[in-house]
């Protein structure tokens, strides 16, 4: 058993959000949005995809507009990507395509990270709350897809889990590891850890690949 | 009264889940995502309108997260995509023109077989739940229209819902026929699949006489 | 104490639907939407906010599908656009430009009424329903951009809330005046529409400044 699980939730819960947060506030830069849109946009990626979940599990209000620290954790994440901002726009300036490379970059792997946080958080969150096993996989990979669908969407672009062929399977490998040992009687800080691990290995794993050979593992499209 | 209103609904669910779900796909195919984001597509499409439906009715964890019959509904619906796409892409190859004719078609008429089982379904579930008279109709019209339109958003296109004159109105009427029934103390299984078949009639007859006369029907735009 | 917080919240709600969906309606216009598509956009816009607002606070089924006095309200507005949708397509036929440019200014102001109002009623609820502090904010600023953002999203455009640098914050403004004159416990009838005024007046002022001083104010973008 989790010795404690609280604590451990909220830990990967800010991890999550902050990762969130900055990936999505350096979209909202790449899309040229003034400095309160980047602010606006961390603070729907950061939070979207917890509230998503807190609604499902019908936990409300959600954490996500209620809870003093993941808010904090928020504007932090805006301030970082603000102070930032004059940074990446005289880049910008100068070489519009790096830009638009290391902002693309860091966007990927902070999304990485995201996925694999909110994917066992929020499974474990749905077992707490004493959801059916089937519930709470599907809740940690909605968790995981969430937030950074919605910041997609409110940019008109097409969400990253409907683009990338390795992007919705590592959080279900992380809900389902998490679901499965609890089943099992074997949960521990260990191995939610280890899904956290497993799942970020995999979406690294896929980001790198990609990147290196660009066309060759791609699966035949029109 | 309804003889069995459980797998009356249950038989209800799993046609629309199927039927949203094949057109989520499709239209995913079209949108030229690959294999892994027609398959998302396809389960945001089939259990997208039921878990708005619960999330309104306080039902939660939806149905559509928690119940096994259902997302193995959307699996098979996403299976039967899967191995249609090759078949699609190869079409898409030699006559583009074709492939989305082809396609354009057979989401629609997919998309007229969920929008009226699940505007009844999600009306009849509201009633079970004890929801008013109003919010009845409403819950299974948006049950009715949330799938498909949070398939059109996802790739980056204005919902069906806000395009076509018959869309939304078939599956008021379709909802409003078993909330009357209801209230009328009518309700039984012929007034269910009554209410079913009007709306896929006129919807289907809208989609025909559009087809055929695509500009006459049209009201005035600018 | 309120007197009648029942009362002024109803109000305060239809004044708020009422304004939005004529801004979602005249959106719709602009967007091209045949009539139809214009009634659905105007109801979304009006009731969008109002049931995110309940969802997060967990009164479900949330007022804007059951309430009868805010679905007569919501096609209320809806009849208004379609009344005055020929006169705004024959205007649009033979003068383009002007079309445009008065459906936008017509909605940005519609919209301030709307975000005045909702960000209000939004936090008054929440404290009604006994969420802590925070929460009552959030939900206030959610309530107030939510269904200009649902909006904006279901026509394909980027959510005014990230595109314009005042308009979040008089909403988080709004909401927050009412929170801490209900912390202070002299939140009355008096506060209550001095904070509506005062997100309308922030709001209008920013709408009226970026008009007349089109580049000078805004931040150093890319």
């Amino acid at each position: 058993m989790l010795t404690a699980p609280a604590d451990l939730r909220l830990a990967l819960d800010l991890v999550g959000i902050f990762a969130f947060a900055i990936s999505g506030g350096l979209v909202g830069v790449r899309a040229r949005l003034d400095l309160f849109g980047v602010a606006v946009l961390a603070w729907a990626t950061g939070l979207g995809g917890g509230i998503l979940r807190d609604l499902l599990l019908g936990d409300v209000p959600p954490v996500g507009i209620s809870e003093p620290r993941y808010i904090i954790t928020v504007l932090l994440a805006g301030l970082a990507v603000v102070a930032v901002y004059p940074v990446v726009v005289d880049l910008g300036r100068r070489r519009p395509r790096l830009r638009l490379g290391v902002i693309g970059q860091a966007v990927k792997y902070l999304d990485a990270v995201g996925l694999a946080v909110f994917s066992v958080a929020g499974a474990l969150k749905a077992l707490i709350l004493g959801a059916p096993p089937l519930a709470c996989i599907v809740v940690g990979v909605l968790t995981a897809v969430g937030g950074g669908a919605i910041r997609d969407v409110l940019v008109g672009q097409v969400p990253e889990v409907l683009r990338r062929e390795v992007y919705a399977v590592p959080a279900l490998l992380g809900a389902s590891t998490v679901v499965v040992a609890s089943r099992l009687e074997v949960l521990s800080v260990a191995v939610v850890w280890g899904a956290v691990a497993l799942v970020l290995g995999l979406r690294i794993t896929a980001i790198v690949l990609d990147l290196q050979v660009p066309t060759r593992l791609h699966l035949p499209t029109l």
